[in-house]
């Protein structure tokens, strides 16, 4: 074989075993060193390769195809400072678990550390971001290396499933001449694959046995569902509270707040009614089983911090140690679906209902005044922005929400729906970076996309609308414009600090009709709730990129949020005190 | 003391170090958890505070400016993925040696690993690419630690001078609540300092007479000056060349090409007149001396690569191996000023005058050939916008150059000039992300900033721009837009790859118009030579952000390229085999 040949052949080995393990995408940044990978991924009849130009927002846009479609989804760049733009998605990934395969080209060694251009020291680029890193070989005919090259293929697919799944990279030396052969096609061979399974974290019938006794004597209980996105999750985790009798107290992102399930026990305006920090003692549970990363919200967080004497289980497929709060007193390792099952097939008491209709009552009373009191905020808000949403998507959506303040008003004013919407939000490092980017490419593969997000998240990842125009995809953009950084304005330095709007509050302004412009998209500020109603019906019929740009108020902000927060807090003082329940 | 007095001392003394040992600048992205940072080097009378919302231009915007002031500039953000935005410009700054320190907020001990919010693993974030990692304490009032914080800010500014240059990372823990104590200002008492002082490397007078015996044997030398950007390096190396009679080649990173010194020595086309690798042995030096990074220059390196007895002698005062060719025969780390003088104090010998006139002639004749070829084409041309621009630039100014094409094209087409005009580039790891902020960066401190830059990598750092809107500063960019990847049509797969449009080409077809009105910024698209040079003009009497648009066409700029080349060799035939040389 010439070199061409053993390069070619190299390649065709890997790329093909990363199809036959299920790999389906790739997202490519344009460059030189990468170019045998590149022309021959761009060959393969059954991948789809996806440009995009800045790797920070192919990273990203890459993570979000891999949200959407839980599936692995491979990156490929070049060598240099591109890799290194690749650092906050894979940062990103590894938190919130979600399968790359990070394929960076390199100078082959007699390059490296002598002054190369565009070398840089790529060994680990990313430390422990990544669950693997491999250096490949410089391609060579040894035959022992055709199985090194196919397993790892194989090996980085498998390990960037299973769970916790996460980011892995393999590092890929090439020499020059770049070109691979590429007639006859380098793919029609078939060769010997290893296909690779994942199996599940499942307790012993008698830690299940010991868990169930326990749950059995604690009829006040809590069921926590923070991020997790599961398909057959919400069953198991539905028929475990009507088991138990147990409240679901459930994070926007468990996606358990939209669907055909029943929404009886799923307890959504918790934030709300948590708020005041009253009458805890009358909400005090006995027992608290924790599933997903935990939940966006404060006032839940500060309330579990105060229930010293409960048991706290934390179950984790992923094995990680999710306890924030620093209270858990049982961790387990275990799928939580297998987890869900396993008790509640073995549950045998009937559950404790007026436990359960305390938190329904005070849940339903809550909704109705926030709904009420945000229905009445006649100017534009941020809070109302998500209430009338939820109304506006159509079936089969997917909503997803910017870090900082969107995520907390989805967490407040999303309530539970009949509707099939699927949440998502990067909160693994709860990043207000590359959030357009993750949501354009959650877009790739889901049909009715929106994001909500502010207007410093958008301004920072303005580079991923090119992907929408480039590829012509279809998303609506909701930007809640407070020009700057909003969420300040709820933290002790709003009050404290002289150079507050310097330092925090960062008003841009700018205009984003130009950005949405220049990338070919449709845009509407609006200036009303019917010009807000109307532009996101006109958005679900137009495809391409559709922006909405909502101008809000920080100040007002603040103040309709802390004037709702006081109506819920009577209401649950009258509710609690009493004798409306019984 | 409170809590609150002991953060407020403990990071007062911090600052005030910093301050003590020189830094003067911060560029500061927005964020929670740096608050008691953030809010104390805005009270330090004597630091400027730069607000950059994303940081990764934050940190190509630092960057550009320690470039241009060549002094350290801190760099301060919040824990999680705004840290990992820093990578890119870390890893350029580390390889390129400025000076950074990089400053991340991070949670406390008892907040990582288990879930938190925006908790990502800081320590060791940017691995081998910076210079050192302090994980700081968390604030504390024993009195030990006011000696660890006090020596770790001097040690840090002493490191990221110490040559070579670079970044260095400290990682702050903080609890809640963050909000130091600014009444009275916690800046005011004296307190004990460290001032650290960084030396040369400067080699024993056996050493140096050694070298000199040798040289004196070697009639035919070359002194090569690649990137290095030291301001009595010129003078030196000047000196240097007249003593021996060597021709210089000097790249324009060399900060050689312009200035009152005088030219006679400097070789700035050589470029042009390698390309063709003929009658090379008429051009063979006995001896190479070679100063900074490796030059841009391709048919140099070629030229450079068949010299294969003739000795070779790198001087690096970083202590680096950059002998990306693998010629050198010599590796001396010592500063390249004391080194030229070490030298050129010992030279006895008269130098071979015959030599270096064969090399001014050759490049002479040249520079008439590429200015009268590219002179000629009409049409909007990306190597005549560097001679136009050359012409136009007025005295004391900067010239920052973009990657890929541009800096090619500065290479072949900006000449020796009497102005005073400093040329940069991020040419440690030679990306295309970063670049917009790097200028803007180095606009703060230096007038008449102008950046020329290709459309991708202008595309890849848009963001950028907001700083100089935030910040009205003045620049101005001259995008040569010739709608996608051009340096790609010079490589093989031009021709070889049917999906070359796909990967390589990439055009992504938008107007730029948009972004710079967003960014407040004036903005022309030029359709011949007279309105450009009218832009150019205008732009340099209106302050302010100015984009200048020069469409050119891929496939035309290979073309007079390549057309160019073959005057260029058919006269260097002429010269190198005819009797006009005696």
């Amino acid at each position: 074989m010439n070199e061409q040949e053993i390069l070619t052949s190299f390649l065709a080995d890997f790329i093909q075993e990363l199809v036959f393990n299920g790999v389906k995408d790739v997202v490519i940044s344009p460059g030189s060193r990468s170019t045998p990978l590149a022309m021959m991924i761009a060959e393969h009849p059954d991948l789809a390769y996806h440009i995009n130009i800045d790797e920070r927002s192919a990273a990203f846009f890459a993570l979000g195809m891999a949200k959407q479609t839980r599936k692995p989804v491979a990156l490929l760049c070049t060598s240099g400072t591109a890799a290194a733009n690749y650092y906050p998605a894979i940062v990103e990934a590894k938190i919130s678990r979600v399968p790359l395969i990070v394929l960076t080209a390199d100078r082959p060694h007699e390059l490296r550390d002598i002054g190369a251009p565009q070398s840089i020291d790529q060994i680990n680029l990313y430390g422990k971001h990544v669950k693997w890193f491999v250096e490949m070989s410089i391609p060579d005919p040894n035959e022992e290396l055709h199985y090194f090259v196919r397993t790892t293929a194989a090996r980085a697919v498998n390990l960037s499933l299973q769970a916790p799944a996460g980011p892995v990279h393999l590092n890929f030396p090439f020499r020059e001449p770049l070109i691979p052969r590429l007639e006859p096609s380098p793919f029609e061979e078939t060769k010997q694959s290893v296909k690779s399974s994942q199996g599940k974290l499942i307790l012993s019938n008698g830690e299940l046995e010991r868990i169930c006794m326990d749950l059995e004597t604690q009829p006040k209980g809590l069921i926590i569902c923070g991020v997790i996105d599961e398909p057959d999750f919400a069953q198991a985790v539905l028929t475990l509270s009507e088991r138990l009798g147990y409240p679901i107290i459930a994070d926007p992102l468990s996606q358990l707040r939209s669907g055909l399930h029943s929404s009886e026990a799923i307890i959504d305006n918790y934030d709300s009614f948590l708020k005041d920090g009253k009458y805890e003692e009358k909400l005090s549970p006995e027992v608290i089983i924790r599933f997903g990363a935990m939940p966006v919200s404060k006032p839940l967080t500060l309330f579990l911090k105060k229930l010293k004497k409960v048991d706290h289980y934390i179950i984790d497929s992923g094995s990680g140690w999710r306890d924030p709060i620093k209270m858990g007193t049982q961790m387990i390792h275990a799928d939580e679906i297998l987890f869900c099952e396993g008790i509640s097939s073995r549950i045998k008491n009937e559950p404790n209902n007026k436990w359960l209709q305390i938190w329904q009552q005070l849940n339903r009373n809550t909704r109705k005044i926030v709904t009420k009191t945000i229905e009445d905020v006649q100017e534009l808000d941020e809070g109302r922005v998500v209430l009338e949403l939820t109304k506006l998507l159509p079936n089969n959506s997917t909503l997803f929400v910017g870090n900082s303040m969107p995520i907390r008003d989805v967490d407040t004013f999303f309530h539970n729906n009949q509707k099939n919407i699927r949440v998502m939000a990067n909160r693994g490092a709860n990043g207000i970076d590359g959030v357009v980017s993750s949501a354009i490419g959650a877009s790739v593969y889901g049909e009715n996309l929106f994001l909500i997000i502010g207007d410093l998240s958008f301004f920072h990842d303005l580079n991923g609308l090119l992907a929408a125009k480039m590829h012509h995809l279809n998303i609506t953009i909701i930007v809640i414009n407070n020009n700057g950084g909003g969420i300040f304005s709820f933290l002790p330095q709003a009050s404290s600090s002289k150079n507050f709007e310097n330092l925090f509050g960062t008003p841009i302004d700018v205009e984003f009709e130009y950005a949405v412009k220049m990338y070919g998209g449709n845009y509407k500020k609006v200036t009303n709730w019917n010009e807000f109603q109307s532009s996101i019906n006109r958005a679900i019929e137009t495809s391409g990129l559709n922006v909405i740009e909502v101008p809000t108020n920080r100040e007002k902000n603040v103040q309709t949020h802390r004037n709702m927060w006081n109506h819920v807090s009577q209401e649950k003082s009258k509710l609690l005190t009493g004798d409306t329940l019984c």
